[in-house]
């Protein structure tokens, strides 16, 4: 048996980041930016009006209120989008909406709301009253006073939400270099296994661990692609697998890495992948190899429980790795709140569940009532994150200290 | 004008959930469950092997050990997925593997480890050499022993992940009824509006809203459907609509909605849509409405902040109810780490950063340096909430108490 750390060390030493891809904005929401992002626009492009209303001179408004309004001639009409924009000339007023250039020669905009206009969309007047002096500057926004051209939006390893999407938009950005999610299949070995929701003959059993490594790579930001339930055939697995590679980032398949007589996956992949025993429980029996000189597989046993734990302290990290970040998550610390046992010998790792309200440390349980037992697959349902024991201790009293890695 | 609470009554008012779908598990995947689950089948649904091993009867090896070995005839070998299984003769045992069927007559299961015979892929001996003395019981997972048919399995109202879909799975589920993702139009108004990397001309600026609503609706668990933008064109308008509203459960726009002359918004929907202004900052010009009996149509104001602010306040609310929530968002508090100015009269949302780091309340102060003006599109990507003052307060002094929005 080799430690959790050293088997870490293995399959980390073997797995690279994918390449940044650029990607249209519409395609790069909930994805990190690979490269710190410049403006290549000003934000805003040109100067503009930040109301409906009138640009004139406010020097030809002085004086001017509700009683002693100044009467304008309107020279012309500036709707947003507007692409020719005439001078104004001085002593007169251009009607304009939110969002149109500022004419040259106007240095305020006077909103409808201080005119004699009526709000909404009428014919454009020949003059208009203004009812109030207008500050130089008022209500226009200047080219670049947001952003200009060069000037940092983003940095390297932002994650990309609809907010982050529309500023890079903003400062000119259509397209953004991005660590692009995983193609991780994912397959399920087993001559038992049938289809979710198919009533299973006598030995048989449906596929779930499918469906869960389905839903924990989509969890770690990949892109799962369903092989399915392949039977304890090695060639008809060898050819599954080799017709997917190529479309593939990774591949994590369940089952058949054991000490049986039928272990599929170590028959079909010996030659190809490293199995081993690794100390911890569950998770003891691990395969890992890199097919194709680029695609890291990750042959997990097949207990569903085994399956989630085996994902997060294995699979999980080398996803982050592919999705280009370096740091491992940190394990935090805990409070045992009951008494259980633990495995002599190797590191457990147990579904647990997190009570945040007392103490400094969170408070964590089992989340199976009957224990860490690896079939319980229903109970795996309620687990929030894995309780985390060393090797070197047989038992965990209540208000012990140990670790706990979330999801 | 309006009361936030007054509208967002008005708009809550006419939102119905979606009628829940029965879906895949695969595209059940961060949906919530609509319904109380309970198996159909027993977990795990047969007596089975928790080891690869052999099965036999516990009596037939008492006093066996290392020294002391009793040998047994191997009367069967049982894979998993046998659906045919013999019983057990008195005094023979059967090779099993992991998640075989139990044969009839054996009550426990000796690991191969404890035998004389090679692990991995061999020939089935004559005869096992048993090495240890067997407990009744031991390695064997009895059926049911997790979960019986008819026990709950999952919660209505939970959300499914791949531990969730796993569980439903196991349990004898194949499909799942869910809160569908609503499909939310999404669409940008003016004529001023260019593609996202398009070089815009003099007068033009990119389209960066529909980016931004698309990613919001992303965000609330909706799913987009990006309509463009719609020039200044009432008829135009109409005709995008209405073409799409067949495949939509809402719809949201952005811009035309305010005292301009070509507000095409209200232009083209002024008998289908009401038009208001609502106490808040920004955000104050809103339109909303039912079409077709049966999609809601959020009608927001076209600057990106206020984009952002209503889509927060007033279509979070709206696609949460689609989704079968009724429990509204509750506001937080949070403490002003600086000051800043308030409109009078109007509630203010304010993009703001948060400090978690101090007090017993999260420390917020503006993302945009300069202050809450609503062009400062590059400024959004920054915030992480948005900061709440009620519309009775003129200026925000740090250390005040103030409301806190996360997204």
């Amino acid at each position: 048996m080799i430690s959790v750390e050293e088997y870490q060390q293995v399959v980390l030493s073997q797995v690279r980041p994918l390449a940044p891809q650029r990607v249209p904005l519409t395609a790069a929401h909930g994805l990190r930016l690979a490269e710190d992002l410049t403006a290549t626009l000003a934000v805003p492009p040109f100067d503009n009006s930040a109301m409906d209303g009138f640009a004139l001179r406010a020097a030809d408004v002085v004086g001017a209120g509700e009683a002693t309004p100044r009467v304008l001639p309107v020279t012309a009409d500036l709707p947003a989008g507007t692409t020719t924009v005439p001078d104004l000339p001085p002593g007169g007023a251009a009607r304009i909406m939110t969002g149109a250039p500022l004419p040259p020669g106007a240095d305020t905009i006077v909103p409808v709301e201080r005119t004699d206009q009526p709000m909404g969309a009428t014919e454009l007047p020949a003059s208009v009253a203004i009812h109030v002096a207008a500050q130089p500057g008022a209500h226009v926004r200047r080219r670049g006073e947001d952003i200009e051209p060069g000037d940092p939006v983003l940095a390297a390893g932002t994650v990309l939400g609809g907010a982050q999407l529309a500023s890079a938009a903003s400062a000119g950005h259509g397209e953004l270099l991005v660590h692009p999610r995983p193609r991780v299949g994912v397959l399920a070995t087993g001559d038992e296994l049938v289809a979710p929701g198919t009533v299973p003959g006598n030995g048989q059993i449906p596929d779930s661990n499918s469906v869960l490594l389905a839903g924990l790579v989509r969890e770690a930001g990949g892109e799962p692609v369903l092989l399915g339930a392949v039977p304890d055939d090695p060639a008809r697995l060898l050819d599954v697998v080799t017709g997917a590679l190529a479309d593939l980032d990774a591949l994590v398949t369940s089952g058949g890495v054991s000490v049986g007589t039928r272990d599929v996956v170590k028959a079909a992949f010996e030659d190809q992948l490293h199995f081993t025993t690794v100390a911890m429980q569950p998770g003891k029996p691990q395969g890992f190899g890199v097919l194709a000189g680029r695609v890291p597989v990750f042959a997990l046993p097949g207990n569903p429980v085994s399956v989630l734990v085996s994902f997060h302290v294995h699979v999980v990290p080398a996803l982050r790795r592919l999705l280009g970040r370096t740091e491992l998550r940190p394990l935090e610390r805990a409070t045992a709140a009951v008494d259980w046992r633990c495995p002599p010998g190797r590191r457990q790792y147990l579904p647990a569940l997190v009570d945040e309200t007392g103490g400094p440390l969170p408070l964590v349980r089992p989340s199976a009532a009957g224990g860490s037992g690896s079939h319980l697959v229903a109970s795996l349902a309620a687990a929030q994150a894995l309780a985390v024991v060393p090797a070197e201790v047989d038992a965990v009293t209540a208000g012990d200290e140990v670790g706990l890695l979330r999801w």
